[in-house]
């Protein structure tokens, strides 16, 4: 099967899945071995990137994309998160999608806000 | 006079010039009244944007930018720099255009690499 979706086309709809809390929709869009450079670290494989991306999804309020481009095989996308713990968390993407799966995926947002807020919540419950 | 550059265009020749410590030609490209937000929150006007970006801006040892695409008035460009403190310092901006001088400017990146830096320092020192 030959997957003639732009690049930004599979960008946007594995955020629609991934912020809609249905993981196993966003994988779809992802490729087996895929590359993920999160502020964290380098993450390999779809089941790395499951794992890293399956508890914040599951934080999220809300998100909505503030802008979005792309080619054939890079998309970028910017947007901003609603969480639990930061009610303001954005977060860019530089997507490289192949035969319709996105193979390489570079992350970048703010950690900060997070770290504080676990501290906040380890101090709480202390 | 007007100017027709792409918003994109602006963009990279705002990048261009930070990246060469050259704050005067960056400002440029920035409307005075511009508005920035950035992870440590909203800067007002084009002095206030020069005061945050100049000490980035001198500490810088390179930048590279991994992807940029526009249309006539907004712009994102995924960089990453290499500064003295931190080797590594992904970002991404969302830049909108007007009149060839940039409006509304959203940066994104990961300030614990920087905390954990200055912090580490500090340390260094007392």
């Amino acid at each position: 099967m030959t997957d003639d979706r732009s690049a930004l086309q599979v960008a946007l709809a594995y955020h629609r899945a991934w912020t809609s809390k249905d993981l196993d929709a966003a994988m779809q869009h992802v490729a087996d071995d895929v590359v993920c450079l999160a502020p964290a670290g380098r993450l390999e494989g779809a089941a790395a990137l499951r794992d890293f991306m399956g508890p914040f999804s599951q934080s999220l309020v809300g998100s909505r994309v503030l802008a979005a481009f792309g080619d054939e095989q890079n998309a970028l996308v910017y947007y901003d998160t609603e969480t639990v713990p930061v009610p303001s968390a954005p977060a860019a993407e530089h997507l490289t999608v192949r035969d319709g799966r996105i193979v390489h995926l570079r992350i970048v947002f703010d950690r900060a806000p997070f770290d504080a807020a676990r501290l906040a919540a380890a101090r709480s419950t202390a």
